[in-house]
């Protein structure tokens, strides 16, 4: 922003172009608008900001965040434990409980493969999941990254890992349009891709 | 966001979905970045938004942000206070800044007239313009608002209010695309805008 704007509000619009698909033109936008908001709203815009930040942590099991040792779907006890649906970002988890298909649990890996940008195995929770399964009681590994470059590759690594385990390795059926995100998918596309899984 | 999600993410989700533009699925994923923030840039963030909200004010003369009484601007004793540049939302200000030809002062109206919106003139700063022409010294009132419906009808209202005054009142030239908006426009279009400004 030109020198004509107060040094606070270049600093927030700062702030706000550094969140992802932000850029500066409508973090300014953004920023402006906070001025336009009440006491009362900006603050509990910034409490949740820190709250959220500060509070929530990832499940001691399945790596989703919570705000406690262990997630809801860990806890829960209806939850068929046998079965890890491993997904890249938390809020895959949310796409797969909104098909109200899917009873097993999860595996939050926070990432994919992707050597180019810095990401190697070790940088993802892949020991986590490798613990949980080597201590056994699990039946199958569903591989449920996205149909990318990396979600593949990611795919693929962790069932080769896991070959000489007993465990039973198997990838989403590509009912999910390719090169597609599964964020975006609607619940009967995801349904069918969990359907017609293969084993790997 | 499903109950799978720590309430705080849940809650900060709904807090970005507030804010213009940016839909549930955004800010979903905005309230997921957070959570990848280090804590020192997670705080900066909701501080930067608290310090913005708390410490800017509007100034006493023209109505843009500002830390003090007085915006850079208007204490800008080279700045030529006889001619007042009327604005909608002080990001105009940045645009006309950014032309490097304009030596005159502003007067932001945050917002524009409209009925339907329950806008009426006397929500936005049309007695802050009215007051500081009725002291005198003022020459010209350059009506800079977007060549929209609300855009052209406020520019027509304070022109009509300005017509008793002994003031001279212009309007930007439709050098801008119509239906497009201020902040957008590139350097040269403004300037020819405010070159080719039209008596009212």
């Amino acid at each position: 922003m030109a020198n004509s704007t107060a040094l606070p509000l270049v600093l927030l619009a700062e702030q706000f172009a550094k969140l992802p698909g932000i850029g500066m033109k409508t973090a300014q936008r953004l920023a402006y608008y906070v001025m336009t908001m009440s006491d009362e709203d900006a603050h509990a815009f910034a409490d949740a900001v820190v709250n959220a930040h500060d509070t929530v942590k990832t499940c001691s099991v399945c790596q989703n965040f919570t705000e406690n040792d262990l997630c809801p779907i860990c806890s829960d006890d209806r939850r068929d434990s046998s079965v890890i649906c491993v997904v890249e970002s938390p809020k895959d988890i949310n796409a797969f409980e909104r098909t109200n298909e899917y009873n097993g649990v999860y595996h939050v890996l926070h990432g994919l493969i992707s050597p180019l940008d810095g990401i190697t195995p070790d940088k993802i929770r892949i020991k986590e999941l490798l613990a949980r399964i080597a201590k056994g009681n699990v039946s199958e590994v569903i591989m449920a990254t996205n149909p990318t470059v990396e979600g593949d590759a990611t795919a693929m690594y962790i069932a080769k890992l896991l070959h000489p385990m007993d465990v039973k390795v198997t990838r989403l059926a590509f009912g999910i349009p390719i090169g597609g995100t599964l964020e975006f998918a609607d619940e009967v596309t995801l349904y069918k891709a969990l359907e017609n899984r293969n084993e790997l």
